[in-house]
C-alpha cells in the first residue's frame, strides 16, 4: 500500500470533506511525516465546489461505469472530469471519499465493493473506526455487474465516509470535528498496519446491508403525496417493524411499511435525492465475523 | 379587511409554504366558505420553484424597493416578477409569507414593519399564535427608512412565517403541520376578529429584537475561518452572555461574544445566508404591552 488518497468534493456542496481538504493541503498534521505512503488531498469536482452545486451536469458520483467513460460522445463536464481524474484514482491504494447528507446518519461508512467482506484490512479499518466514536455506522451497498458508477470505487480499496445531517452549503462545527476525527483515525490505522503496530479486531462487526431503496409515495403526475413520516426522520439506522408507519400523507394518515420483516431505514430523507426518487434507504441489520 | 393573501415560494427551495399554498389550492378547508374575506393562495416565483432553487437572478424577497421597482434598467426575472406581483400584494389587507429556514427557529413570527408595535390587529394575532404552539416565537427586524426591499411589507399589514430547521428543497413532516396549523390558526382568528368573536389578549409578548447581523469569522481572501460554535448550533433563541463562545475555528478555538450585554442568536448558520455574509443574527428579548 504506498499510495493514500482523500477525496472531497465529489460533490461540490458538501462542505466538511471539502474544508477538511482545504483545511489538510494547507496546515498538513505532523504525523503525517511518520507514514509510510504517499498521502494526496483531491477536490474532485472543483468546478461544481466553486459553484456551490452538487453538480454541474450530472452526478460524478455516477459517471465512473467503464460503458460510459469509453462512450466519447458522452462530454458533459463532470464525465470530461472522470475520465481526467481516472488514472490517479487507479493508482491509490486506499480511498476514502468525503461525503455530507441531510440525513442523520451520524458518521456513516459506506462499503460498495461486493468483495470487501473477504477483505481483512477494509473490515479491520471499520472495526478500528466504530470503536473511535459511537456515530459511526457500517452500511454495505454493494454495487451490481462488476461495474461501479462510483468515483471511490475505482481506487484499489475504498471507504465512502457519509456524515450528517448538515445541510449542503453549510458547516456544522461537531459534524466537521467528527469527520477530521475519523478520517485521521483511518490515516493513523493505516499507518499502524503497514508498521505491523495496529490492534486485531475480533468482535463480529454490526453491518447494515442494502435492501432496497423506497420512493416517497407519488400522484399520478408523479408529485409528492406524503412526507417521512416524524417516527421514521431523522430515526436513520433504528429499527421499523413490518405495519409500523413509514410515511405520513398531506390529510395526516400514516402509511405503513408493508413488508414482512423488520427493516433499518437509511438515507432518510436525504434533499439530494429527491430528484433520485429516494426517500430511504432499507437496510438490514447484520453481524459479519472478523476471524 | 377585504382581502388575505397566502404567499408560499417567494423562495423557490421553501418546501413547506409551496407545499401548503399547493395542497390548499387543489382542496380549501371548509371553515374558509364562511370566512368574511377574500382569500388567494399564490407562488410568488413560481420559475424559481420549478428550478428548485432560491432564485433565477436576484433574491425576490430584497426586490420590492421603491428606488428599484421604478427603475426599468433593472430587468433581472425577480424584478420582473416583483413589479408583475405589486399591485395584487398592495392590494392585499392581510398578507402571510410562509418560509423555511436550515436554523433551528421552530415557528418564527417576523414582524419587519416599524408601525406593527401601533397595530393592535397584528398584536393581537401574534399573542394568539404564541398561545397555540410553544415553538412560535416573535422577531422584531424593522426595515429601515420606510422603504422595504420585503415582498410580504408591499400588502397593508403582514407576517412571514419562518419554519426550520429544515434543509431546502426537502419536506419534514412535523414542520408542515406546524406551519399548516399556525396558518390556519391565523387565518381562523382574523375572520373571528372581524366577526367579533375573537379573545382579547392582554399579557405582554415577549419579542426578539434585532440588533444587529454577524458575519463568520473569514480569512483576508474572506473564504470562512471558523463556524458556528456547537454551544450555538440549533439553539437559537437561547441567551449568551459576553463572554460566551459563538464560533469555533478549525483548529478548535472558540471565539467569544464579545459584546457587553446578553444577546440572543437567531437565523443560526442559515445556509442561504452564507453568501449575504450572516452567520447569525443577534437580538435582545423584549416584553411589549398589549394594552
Amino acid at each position: 500500500m504506498k499510495r493514500v488518497m482523500i477525496i472531497g468534493g465529489t460533490h461540490g456542496n458538501e462542505w466538511g470533506g471539502i474544508q477538511l481538504v482545504k483545511n489538510w493541503r494547507s496546515d498538513p498534521p505532523a504525523a503525517w511525516q511518520d507514514y509510510p505512503f504517499e498521502l494526496s488531498l483531491r477536490l474532485a469536482n472543483p468546478d461544481a465546489v466553486r459553484h456551490n452545486r452538487r453538480y454541474l451536469d450530472q452526478d460524478l458520483n455516477r459517471s465512473f461505469r467503464a460503458a460510459d467513460l469509453s462512450d466519447l460522445a458522452q462530454q458533459s463536464r463532470e464525465m470530461q472530469r472522470a475520465r481526467s481524474l481516472l488514472p490517479d484514482l487507479q493508482q491509490a491504494d486506499f480511498l476514502l471519499d468525503l461525503h455530507n447528507t441531510t440525513a442523520n446518519m451520524g458518521c456513516t461508512i459506506i462499503l460498495s465493493n461486493p468483495q470487501v467482506k473477504h477483505d481483512p484490512l477494509t473490515l479491520q479499518l471499520c472495526a478500528h473506526l466504530c470503536q473511535i466514536d459511537s456515530r459511526v455506522r457500517l452500511y454495505y451497498m454493494p454495487f451490481a455487474d462488476d461495474d461501479s458508477p462510483y468515483l471511490p470505487s475505482q481506487a484499489k480499496r475504498d471507504l465512502t465516509i457519509e456524515v450528517g445531517p448538515m445541510a449542503h452549503g453549510t458547516l456544522k462545527a461537531d459534524l466537521y470535528q467528527l469527520t477530521e476525527t475519523i478520517t485521521a483515525a483511518a490515516l493513523a490505522f493505516l499507518a499502524a498496519t503497514l508498521q505491523g503496530s495496529a490492534p486485531l479486531y475480533t468482535e463480529p462487526l454490526t453491518v447494515y446491508e442494502q435492501l432496497q431503496n423506497l420512493d416517497y409515495p407519488r400522484t399520478a403526475a408523479c408529485e409528492l403525496a406524503a412526507m417521512v413520516h416524524p417516527q421514521v426522520q431523522d430515526r436513520d439506522f433504528e429499527p421499523v417493524q413490518p405495519g409500523e408507519p413509514l410515511f405520513i400523507d398531506f390529510e395526516g394518515n400514516s402509511i405503513a411499511w408493508s413488508g414482512s420483516e423488520t427493516v433499518w431505514p437509511t438515507f432518510v430523507n436525504e434533499q439530494a435525492y429527491y430528484e433520485k426518487g429516494v426517500a430511504m434507504s432499507l437496510t438490514r441489520k447484520s453481524k459479519w465475523l472478523l476471524t
